[in-house]
C-alpha cells in the first residue's frame, strides 16, 4: 500500500540530481576515507589543522585494525562505551532484526523493545530506580537529571566535583570539572564545584584513606553549608570518576555523601555513563558500596553504543513528583526502537555470558597484579588504580614527589612525553586511552586473560619511553 | 580470536543471572507493552500519571498500526523526522549492512560510512557550509552551534526568537521561544529573545506582507542596538518555524537578517532540524530564499530518525577559527557509523527516488489546495500556510477576531476543544501533529498523491468537531 518510490514530477529545485551524484561514494583505501574525512568531517576537541584521524577498516571483539591490515588491541574501549566488545553477533542480529521490523517512533507511543529496555536496566539500578528516562547520549542523561533534580527541589544550584566529566552540552559541560569546562563555562550557570576524595593527590593533606573520607565530608558539609542547603537541589558524582582518573572512592564515603544529601533534601546524583553495566566488575558502581542514589544517569555500556543510547534511571519519590505534573524535558529520540534493541541484547548477552562477572575477574586476577607488577619495574608509574577493567596508572617524573610526567592540561611540547609514550603502545599494536598524566587500562568487559597479558606485556614496553623522562 | 563467551569465574557479584531472567522478555499483546511501559518508561514532556500511550506494533511507508491491527495514516512524520516514511527498504538495508560491519567507533578515528555521510550533506547544504560535525540529534546540533558562534566570535549573548524550539538541553531550551522553555530557563543563559514575522498575528501591526517585512527587521536591528551589537555572538532562526507553527517568512526578511548580521559580525545560525532535508520541497528551506547561514543545524530528515543523527554544517571561516585552535566540544558517538550510514542512504534514496520534489510538488498540488478548499468549509479554520509536506491550519473560535480555539499554552479543560479534534482525526484513522490552538499537515515526503487526498478527507471529517467550538 505504502510506497517508497515517490513519482519525480517537475524538474527539481535545489542541487540537480546529477550534481549530488557526480563523486563516487565507494572507499577503497584508507587514503579516500581520510581524504573525504578532512574534506568534510569536523572533529570532537581537535584543532581540526593538527588532527591525522586513523583510516578504520574492521573491528572484531577486542581488536580493530586499519587499511593497511594493522591489528590494534583495544586498550581502550573506543571512548571506554565497547563493554562488550567490538561486533558481538547477538547485538549485531538484534539490531539487524530490529531495523528489519520498526527501527523509529515517536516517544509518545508504547513499544515493546522500549519496555523491555527499560524493566532491564531497572531490574539492575540500585534500590528503587525503576522509572527510565531514555536519552541519547551521555550529557543528555545530565541535563536531565540536573532538570530533574531542580524541578524536584525547586532549588538552583547543583554541587559537582574537580577532577570530573559530565559532557559537553551547556549543564553538563558546567557541571564538568576538567578543562573542557572552562570554554563554556558561565559562572552563573548554579554550579559550585568541590574536592571529592584523591587519596594519591589528596586535597585535604590526608594521611590515612579514613582521614581522606573524613576530611573530604567534612570539606563537602562544610561548602554546603556556606552555599545554603536550601539552595542546592543536587549533588552530582561519578561513583568512580573516569576520565578524570579512575580514583576509587574510601569505603564509607559514599555514603557519608548519601547522608549529608538525606539531611539536607538534597537529590543524589551518580553518574554512571562510564563506571556503570560491568565496567567496575559488577552491574553499576554503586553496587560495590551498596549506595542508592535518587537518579543514576547511564550511557555507554548500557548498549556498548552500538546505537547512542543513555538515560536517567529514577527513584519513586522523584517519579511521583512527575505523577501529575508534566515534566518539563525531552528529545525526537527518547527511548529508540534500534538503540532500545540493542540495549535488550547487550544486557541479556552479559547476563547470559557472565561478562560482567569476567571483567571482575580478568580485574582481580591479571590486570591488578599485572599493573602492579609493571610499576614495580618502571620509575614513571606512581600509582595503580582501579577495578574490574577499569584501571588508570598515574604516570611522574618522580615517584617521590609525585609530579606529574606532564602539566596540568599541557598540550604541544609540554605534553610530549605523553604523545611518544601513546604513539609507542600505538607502534606495538595497543591502542591506549590517555589523559594527561595518565593512561588507562579500560578493555572491554569480555577481555580474555591472554589479551590482557598481551595489552599489559606491550604496556611494559611502552612505557620505558616514558621511564625516559623521568628523574630517576 | 576475540572471544565473546567470556568465561564465568567466580560466583557473580551484582544481581544474580536468575532474578535477572524471571520475567519474559516477549510481549505478546499491546497490554502487556503498555504494562511494562507503565512500570518503568519515564515520558518526555508528560505528567507520567495522566497518559496512555498507544502500543504500536508496525509501521510502513505513510501508515503505522497498533495491536488490534488499527491504521494510522500518519500526518505527523512521528515528530516531523520521518521524512522518507517508516522502514525503506534501502535504508534498512543499509543498516543491517553496516550493524554486520561495524557498529561503533570513536570519533577520532575516520570511517568510510561517516567521511561520505558528511560529503553527501555538505554537498546538499548552501554555500561553503562544507565541514560536518555530528550530533545524535537537533538539541545537540544546537548547542555546538552556540558554543561555535561564541567562540568564533568571542561575544557572549544569542538572540532567539519567540514562537521557536531549539530542543531540551540547557542552552537549546533556553533559546526555545515556547512554553517549554519555563521549566528549565535561567534568565542569565545570555539569550535574548525578539519578535519574528508572523502576519496572521503581526506582532507589528503590519497589515502588508512588506510592512511585515520591513517592521520585523527593523525591530530586530533596534533591539541589537539597544543589547549591544558587540555582545551578540549569533542570531538563531528556524528558517521556517516549526513546532512554534510553520509560519513562511515573508520574501525578504531572511536577506535583511543576513545582511544586519554581516553588518555587525553577527554569526547567523539557521536551524533546519525540522525544515531540512526535503520537509519544504527542497533540500534545506534556506534554498527558497538563497540564503547562505554562517551555520546551519540539522537532524531528523537527514536520516528520517531511523539512528539518532544530527549535526552542524559549518562555514569555512567558522571552521577555520578551529583550525590550530582545538575546537572545545565533543560527544561519545560524534559521527555514530551506524547513523551515518542511514544518512549516507536515505540521502541517496532522496536523490534517486525524487523524494524531495515529491513533496513540492504534493505540496503545490494537492496538500496546499485541498487545504485552502477546507479552510472554505470550517469557521474554525482561521488560516492555511506552508509549503512541500509542512503546512499548518491555524483554529480559531472567530475567523474576525482570530481568538485561538484554545488559549495559548493551554491544558486541561481549556483546551478541551484541541484534545476533542486529536480524538476524532484518531478514530477516523488520521494521526495529526497538533500544537496549541493548530494542527500541522506534515506527512512524509513520500507520501502519495492518494494517500494526502485520503488525509485530507479524514481532516475535513475531524475539523467538524473544531467548528462546534467556534462562535459562528
Ligand atoms: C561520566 C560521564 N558522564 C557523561 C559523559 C558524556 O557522555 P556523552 O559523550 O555520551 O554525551 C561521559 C563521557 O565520557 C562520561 O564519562
Ligand atoms: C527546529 C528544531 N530544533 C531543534 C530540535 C531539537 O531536536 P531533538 O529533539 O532531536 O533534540 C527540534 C525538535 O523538534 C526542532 O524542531
Amino acid at each position: 500500500m505504502s510506497t517508497h518510490s515517490a513519482p519525480a514530477p517537475d524538474p527539481a529545485p535545489g542541487p540537480a540530481a546529477d550534481a549530488l551524484q557526480q563523486e563516487p561514494g565507494a572507499y577503497p583505501s584508507g587514503a579516500a576515507v581520510k581524504a573525504a574525512d578532512r574534506a568534510h568531517v569536523f572533529h570532537s576537541w581537535s584543532a581540526q589543522g593538527l588532527i591525522d584521524p586513523l583510516a578504520i577498516a574492521g573491528a572484531e571483539g577486542s581488536y580493530f585494525w586499519d587499511y593497511d591490515g594493522k591489528r590494534y588491541l583495544d586498550f581502550s574501549s573506543q571512548l571506554v562505551n565497547t563493554n562488550i566488545g567490538h561486533q558481538h553477533p547477538k547485538v549485531v542480529a538484534a539490531i539487524q532484526e530490529q531495523a528489519a521490523k520498526l527501527c523509529t517512533i515517536a516517544p509518545g507511543f508504547a513499544v515493546d523493545v522500549r519496555s523491555e529496555a527499560a524493566r532491564l536496566v531497572a531490574q539492575r539500578t540500585p534500590g528503587d530506580l525503576d522509572k527510565i528516562f531514555f536519552t541519547n547520549g551521555g550529557a543528555e542523561a545530565v541535563e536531565n537529571a540536573v532538570r530533574m533534580a531542580r524541578v524536584h527541589t525547586g532549588r538552583p544550584k547543583v554541587l559537582a566535583a574537580y577532577r570530573s566529566y559530565h559532557g559537553a552540552t551547556s549543564a553538563a559541560i558546567n557541571l564538568t570539572g576538567d578543562p573542557r569546562r572552562w570554554a563554556s563555562d558561565s559562572a552563573s550557570a548554579g554550579v559550585v564545584h568541590f574536592w571529592a576524595p584523591f587519596r594519591y593527590r589528596s586535597p585535604f593533606h590526608a594521611e590515612t584513606e579514613d582521614q581522606e573520607r573524613d576530611r573530604a565530608l567534612r570539606h563537602l558539609d562544610d561548602t554546603i553549608a556556606f552555599e545554603g542547603p536550601q539552595t542546592i537541589a543536587a549533588i552530582i558524582l561519578e561513583t568512580v570518576p573516569g576520565t578524570a582518573g579512575i580514583m576509587v572512592p574510601p569505603a564509607g564515603y559514599l555514603a557519608g555523601v548519601r547522608e549529608i544529601c538525606d539531611r539536607y533534601g538534597i537529590v543524589f546524583v551518580l553518574d554512571e555513563v562510564m563506571a556503570g553495566f560491568g565496567r567496575t566488575g559488577r552491574w553499576f558502581a554503586a553496587d560495590h558500596w551498596d549506595i542508592t542514589p535518587d537518579l543514576l544517569t547511564f550511557a555507554k555500556g548500557v548498549n556498548s553504543g552500538y546505537v547512542p543510547l543513555g538515560g536517567v534511571a529514577i527513584s519513586a519519590e522523584i517519579a511521583a513528583t512527575f505523577d501529575q505534573r508534566p515534566y518539563p524535558g525531552g528529545l525526537t529520540y527518547s527511548g529508540h526502537p534500534l538503540a532500545c534493541a540493542s540495549a535488550v541484547a547487550t544486557m541479556n548477552a552479559m547476563a547470559d555470558e557472565g561478562i560482567v562477572e569476567n571483567a571482575a575477574a580478568i580485574g582481580e586476577r591479571v590486570i591488578g597484579p599485572g599493573l602492579r607488577a609493571i610499576a614495580e619495574r618502571h620509575p614513571s608509574v606512581g600509582e595503580v588504580r582501579g577495578m574490574g577493567v577499569f584501571w588508570a596508572l598515574e604516570l611522574v617524573r618522580d615517584q617521590e614527589t609525585r609530579e606529574p610526567l606532564v602539566p596540568y592540561n599541557a598540550s604541544g611540547p609540554a605534553n610530549q612525553p605523553m604523545a611518544d609514550f601513546a604513539a609507542a603502545c600505538k607502534r606495538g599494536g595497543l591502542w591506549p586511552f590517555v589523559n594527561m598524566n595518565r593512561t588507562h587500562v579500560v578493555p572491554p568487559c569480555t577481555v580474555t586473560e591472554s589479551e590482557a597479558q598481551e595489552g599489559l606485556a606491550l604496556l611494559d614496553e611502552a612505557l620505558s619511553v616514558a621511564d625516559a623522562h623521568t628523574t630517576a
